[in-house]
């Protein structure tokens, strides 16, 4: 095997274990918590399906390609809970060396490539970045609406830390800022969330 | 939500399901079986690193949509153990019937456009679709190579069917189908994997 290909495979064995990452979000049906692996694969296809809700300048491929490794990181970073003050203090940090490790086991320019779109997700500027952002804000909201807001009851989240995660939203796309305001109406009058005390 | 919305939505909590349905093929740290989703990731990564193996007439992009889509007709038909002689002899009937209800949540464009990303792939005959396939193969090889052969243990796998099994892949590509005899061959010096009796 030449010594390319031997990295290409490397990288491929070691995202592997993006499956055992855990995040906060339960599947719909509240068996278990949700991983980062199947996680990006939702959004990768939700970009599919809602393409046509995204600004005119969004590269639907690119932002495809930005949620297929968004999370890979967390192999070494672990999955910080978006709620989670204290632990998005130094989230950056540990993210950063792991984009380093991580996409460096990749040929120099397949590297570069990966951590540029982990970057610009990241930094959240361009409209491709931004309509990535929105659709990994909107899935675990539609989670939670179909769990009953298990993931918000059980860390006492309530409507205005969900309005101010979803903002980003509402920025990418009206139609799907709307969507997501019928949502939480919705979770609000079933039970599934709170409105703050 | 316009009803357009409303179906879009339908579809991608529908599909959260496809986290649920268990593949034989296990993580490479054994510590359980793969489900379809993350699997489905996992390839889509693995068409965006070794893209340049491909033959040039392959869309890759295609390709990817191509693997993120395949398996989601397992939600009603299940995952066929690709070594399981008996259930593989009703698997088209159950999937297309799988099909036709799955993506028939979408608006009707959309629901043409995914049902033949997975016809193609079924049909095999593109060489778009036989790259795909070659990845849907070589992953589990690899996965097995990492966690010592558990999934050919546990069932009795023996080297002529792993083989034959991965024979699409030399087929698409020689640079991974090289890859595949080396790996095979490491398998068996290695105890993973029994040579036929």
């Amino acid at each position: 095997m030449n010594d390319r290909l031997v990295q290409q495979i490397q990288f491929i064995t070691e995202i592997d274990k993006l499956k055992t990452i855990l995040r906060q979000t339960r599947l719909t049906d509240n068996s278990r918590q949700e991983n980062s692996a199947e996680h990006s694969w939702h959004l990768a296809i939700m970009a599919i399906i809602l393409a046509e809700y995204a600004a005119p300048e969004v590269d639907i491929i690119k932002a495809i390609k930005m949620l297929l490794i968004h999370d890979v990181i967390e192999i070494d970073a672990g999955d910080t809970f978006c709620y989670d003050v204290k632990a998005n203090l130094d989230k950056a940090e540990r993210e950063i060396k792991a984009a380093t490790r991580i996409f460096g086991l990749l040929p120099s320019e397949q590297a570069e490539e990966l951590r540029q779109l982990w970057e610009e997700f990241e930094v959240a500027k361009t409209k491709t970045a931004k309509f990535a952002i929105a659709l990994d804000r909107l899935q675990p909201l539609l989670q939670n609406q179909q769990n009953q807001g298990r993931t918000w009851q059980i860390h006492g989240i309530t409507e205005n830390l969900v309005k101010k995660r979803m903002s980003p939203v509402q920025e990418a796309s009206p139609i799907l800022g709307k969507l997501v305001e019928e949502i939480i109406a919705d979770c609000i009058a079933a039970g599934y969330l709170k409105k703050h005390d």
